[in-house]
């Protein structure tokens, strides 16, 4: 969907949403999914930081000189880094304060709307997307599932995906546990991320550099769950590959 | 896409697929994707093995001993198996020949359509998705984009998620490379898998145990391109996970 304007903190988000849908001619009926890119979340929650205001830590310092990056970016990369999975050839990989395995710990300057700025991940994007799913139902009348998506890269394949990091009123996880197949030989997958899934597929419409920060995904028949996107979090103890 | 019946070595999967379609009303349009599991392009190739026919070596008998597992599906899938990325806890994480990472080397007893039997990955999935797509050219006069996928697990995050191993016709990977942001910040996602999220989307409505093996996404204006999927295996030299 098109039509939000540059969002910024403390922004009425769900507000702009239906403004947009408004001109669009469009409105969220009950079971839609409705996709929102975590860099709108973020800023309606004010979570930027101008890099000016940085005073860069001696780690920060050091990295920064062993990769040319910014040490005011790699500073705050670090306040947001439970731990470091990996730093190798410039390559940032860190479990952030939810969990999340992804690069730079989800902080990113590219449409930030505004210079030197970065955007960091929303604080509990389950809550958040608890919260927009709940403006929408009081202010909309929709009863709808909502998903924050951001863009994570994968190990040992090439190219980034779109995967859920904050999930509202839908099931994270599809599970097929003990079920057999026409056989009677049980599946040997279980457990399927629907939720990433439908992040994904929202971003083939949604793109990068399209200020198409919303789309709506209609008639998948999902069941409401209060599953939350930390269903996702591997725990270290499980994770074969840190 | 329902109404497939179960797919047999030798058997015409473009004619099977034409018959469903007629039967469903419904015909293959220029620009459609048509998504394909695995699973009915390898038994159309013959990719199956049955168990009672495989004797095991040395190395399949001891990992036997080690996990409980069978040590006949064991042999085959290090018959798969171009490197061995992980054994530990019961689990294989294997580099398959084609170079993707995937548990068992993608070897999969579930969905066999027969007892005792094993279905392997095509030999080479980006020549069967050009084969379909070639077929579906010359006998349905419509130009798709072909997608064949698999349910593969990932590092860090919990669930499966439908991926890409074999395409024709469209890119495996959106380039941003270079292009900058409305600030003029260039991009820090550079590559999109959207084959990848393709097969994602499409798993949304192809399931696991609907006998639903086929699915068409519509209404994406994806460009031509000769890409494999072979764009998404990342060389072990710059893989941080291995």
């Amino acid at each position: 969907m098109h039509g939000l304007p540059e969002v910024r903190p403390r922004d009425d988000l769900v507000g702009l949403l239906a403004a947009a849908l408004a001109t669009a001619g469009e409105r969220l009926r009950d079971d839609d999914v409705l996709i929102v890119a975590q860099k709108v979340v973020s800023k309606s929650e004010g979570r930027v930081v101008h890099l000016p205001d940085v005073v860069p830590g001696p780690r920060a310092l050091e990295m920064a000189r062993e990769s040319g990056k910014d040490p005011r970016q790699l500073e705050v990369v670090l306040s947001e880094t439970k731990e470091i999975v990996r730093w190798e050839r410039g390559v940032l990989i860190s479990e952030t304060r939810h969990g999340f395995v992804c690069a730079n710990a989800g902080v990113d300057r590219s449409n930030a709307g505004a210079p030197d700025t970065v955007v960091l991940l929303p604080v509990d994007p389950d809550a958040s997307a608890a919260r927009i799913r709940g403006e929408i139902a009081d202010r909309m009348g929709a009863t709808v599932a909502v998903v924050i998506t951001d863009t994570f890269g994968r190990a040992w394949r090439e190219g980034h995906t779109n995967v859920a990091i904050g999930i509202a009123g839908l099931p994270a996880l599809k599970r097929y546990i003990g079920q057999r197949d026409p056989e009677g030989y049980e599946l040997r997958v279980t457990e399927i991320a629907v939720a990433d899934e439908i992040a994904g597929a929202a971003e083939l419409v949604m793109g990068k550099l399209d200020r198409c920060p919303v789309a709506i995904v209609r008639g998948l028949a999902l069941e409401d769950s209060d599953e939350t996107a930390r269903e996702y979090v591997r725990p270290a103890a499980r994770d074969l590959f840190r």
